[in-house]
């Protein structure tokens, strides 16, 4: 039995009982949650990890991409990003590998990680079907669900599926006049084959056969976003709203059929249209959790999109996005290298933080006290335990040399904190 | 004549034709804007740059703080400093040295900077009494405003002036129980003065005394907020808008004098807080222009406050905020390296053309679009000039070689974007 059919039979999961101690929430309540589907436990029950929870209520999580690519093949690297990417505190990873040994990559990913893993199985049907037929078009319905299966067996815990990327969509995307027409690589696959075939998409057209595989191995699904915009100028048009309408069918599917599921979200969207794009999503998919990635708030920042990410997953994550996926510094220049992935990381930590701040998620309002209070009283040591990277946080305390122990190089001994903390002492006036 | 005068003795200054050329607005509606003090352009009388317009409807501009410091007084390093923030597109900077021979400093970057100079006279005449009395308490009104007239005479184009620190906000502060009380170096040097003295606040008692010097010389007050909260805790709290409500005073002193004024604002506030608090500048303050320090959306992100600014940043922008104080990847830290000044200036961009891309100033929308459309076309060499740090851009896109000439390492070969125009020609249904 999968996690909601164990539910349903009057079970208390064991996974419900971790995840609503770690959200200091009552079991009873994240139970209501994960049967109505507004929050997900994505865990394959194959895949020994510590459960986490998506969804209405809950600290925002985040979630770092990994995976090789055609001229970055390599499994140590692709190995030690994930463990970068897990120490920078990613509640989640993606292995979204395209180069080399596509199934010995993800084995060792799922064997090392200690947070869920999630793939987007079309890209190995793809590929294999490029090794086999010599092309993308030629790959069968078969081919895409043998992928999936093979996945969800090996253990992965919610895999991207780009069902919504259906003839509506395209009808639709012939009409919206996009500057980047369609920039999902999932999307494009699926787009490609079905203006080759002129068939709809088999993961639309036989949804009922993917709910069968997810139900059998607990396996989460993630409804992709293959029409989501590539540029503010294409946000919030009518492909990637009439996708959306489709999804939010899906999400009830896949609910009747004690599927767990979330739905992803664009992209590059204008600061303006995020809060709409959102509360759409809460509306038309009846408050399946949300999975953005970012948005970005703007196209002109290569080398700092894991910046436009931020800002625009802040946003999102107040508006009630739930779930974000980083962007790294190397977004639309290369492949991230494990630097990238920490930067990455820790901007869509800071996002969900800021978010999560103002949802009133228990501990997040009381960490940016305590580091108040330790800047209050100039305690070095504790201010960089409390960092959300100590590391980086006492390298650049430490690098600039000083000569008074108490202060930062920045004032010196007219540091406001210590002066207003002696005139108050000296003070007749007293407190303050 | 000040500006304000000559507009109003019927004359167009070169200035105000010159800012409205590069805001593509007409002159009749910047110089409303002036008289009527929603835009200000700072610039000295005896300085000798390109103005640069702040205010309702104009582009976001960014500001970056240089300067000495006990540590670090290398004259050498500020004016590199300044030209790294020049060349990463800062529209100010502010020259809050504490370190060295101030004067020197302040003349050398006066001397080097073709953009808008800022400074705080407030830490000459604190540091400067420190020698002369051996404390700050003992410095007089005279001493303020001798400084103050040294660097109007020098040429500044706009000072920080804590004119709203009064009594009644001390009163106010008292109430507030703080957890960091004042985080404001000039706030704080001002408080201790007046705790020891218990005497007003100068800036604000013989608020008239500046407002000749400013008229004399041309020169903008920029209304610092000593007050403004250190940490998420204090934001918006009874201090804050007391002050606040001083200064909406004082900038109708201002104006009836003929002064350009604007106003500054916090600092740590939560994300949901940050559109109330440019509201309300707007309406107490009648308008004038906001020049906001981030404000920054967490207190735990030491190392990465850049980032913190930049959300904040964006949001304040969108609300109405008009003009950006930087934050380094170093602040709370120590004194900033040239490097982290590139750092922060981008990332003030970023959130103030975010925001410009909301507004729908001239030009923004238009940049994302130029880029998308280099995206589609898999131009490289057009992406790089495009970006918003093209040498950084460059260099994370060649670091990660390829085997493929027009895509980048990250999709290598799958690349949607490549894929999908090439589905498109190849496809009978045509265009989409």
């Amino acid at each position: 039995m999968g996690l909601i059919e164990k539910i349903k039979a009057g079970e208390i999961p064991e996974e419900v009982v971790i995840v609503a101690e770690k959200e200091q929430m009552e079991v009873d309540e994240l139970l209501e949650k994960v049967i109505s589907g507004v929050a997900v436990i994505p865990k394959n029950k194959d895949h020994c990890i510590s459960p986490v929870g998506v969804g209405a209520g809950l600290r925002i999580k985040v979630n770092a991409n990994l995976g090789t690519a055609e001229d970055y093949a390599d499994l140590d690297e692709e190995l030690k990003k994930l463990s970068v990417a897990i120490k920078a505190g990613a509640d989640a990873v993606m292995d979204l590998s395209t180069g080399g040994n596509l199934n010995r990559t993800r084995k060792a990913i799922l064997e090392e990680s200690t947070v869920p893993v999630g793939t987007v199985p079309i890209y190995q049907a793809a590929i294999e079907s490029k090794e086999k037929y010599g092309n993308i078009v030629q790959m069968t319905a078969d081919d895409i669900f043998t992928a999936i299966e093979q996945q969800a067996m090996d253990g992965v815990d919610f895999i991207t599926v780009h069902c919504g990327v259906n003839l509506k969509a395209l009808e639709a995307l012939e009409s919206s006049r996009r500057v980047t027409n369609v920039v999902s690589r999932g999307g494009a696959f699926l787009l490609g084959w079905m203006l080759h075939n002129q068939k709809e998409n088999p993961l639309y057209a036989q949804f009922d056969r993917l709910l069968d595989i997810a139900r059998e191995h607990d396996l989460t699904l993630s409804l992709g976003d293959g029409m989501r915009p590539g540029c503010l100028a294409d946000a919030s048009d009518s492909a990637q709203f009439q996708e959306l309408i489709t999804l939010g069918e899906l999400v009830e599917a896949a609910r009747s059929q004690d599927v767990q599921v979330m739905v992803e979200g664009p992209g590059h969207v204008p600061f303006d249209q995020i809060e709409a794009n959102v509360r759409m999503e809460k509306s038309i998919c009846k408050g399946a959790p949300f999975y953005v990635l970012g948005p970005l708030v703007t196209d002109v920042a290569p080398g700092y999109d894991h910046i436009s990410c931020a800002i625009g997953a802040t946003y999102a994550g107040v508006s009630g996005a739930d779930f974000i996926c980083y962007v790294t510094p190397r977004e639309h220049l290369g492949l991230p290298t494990a630097e990238d992935v920490r930067d990455g990381v820790i901007a869509a930590r800071i996002a969900a933080h800021a978010a999560d701040v103002v949802k009133g998620i228990p501990g997040a309002k009381e960490w940016d006290l305590e580091m108040a209070k330790a800047r209050r009283e100039l305690d070095w040591d504790r201010q960089i335990v409390l960092a959300i990277d100590s590391e980086k946080a006492e390298k650049a305390y430490k690098e600039r040399k000083k000569k008074e122990e108490d202060v930062c190089t920045m004032c010196g001994e007219f540091c406001a904190l210590k002066l207003v903390s002696e005139y108050l002492r000296s003070s007749d006036t007293g407190t303050c």
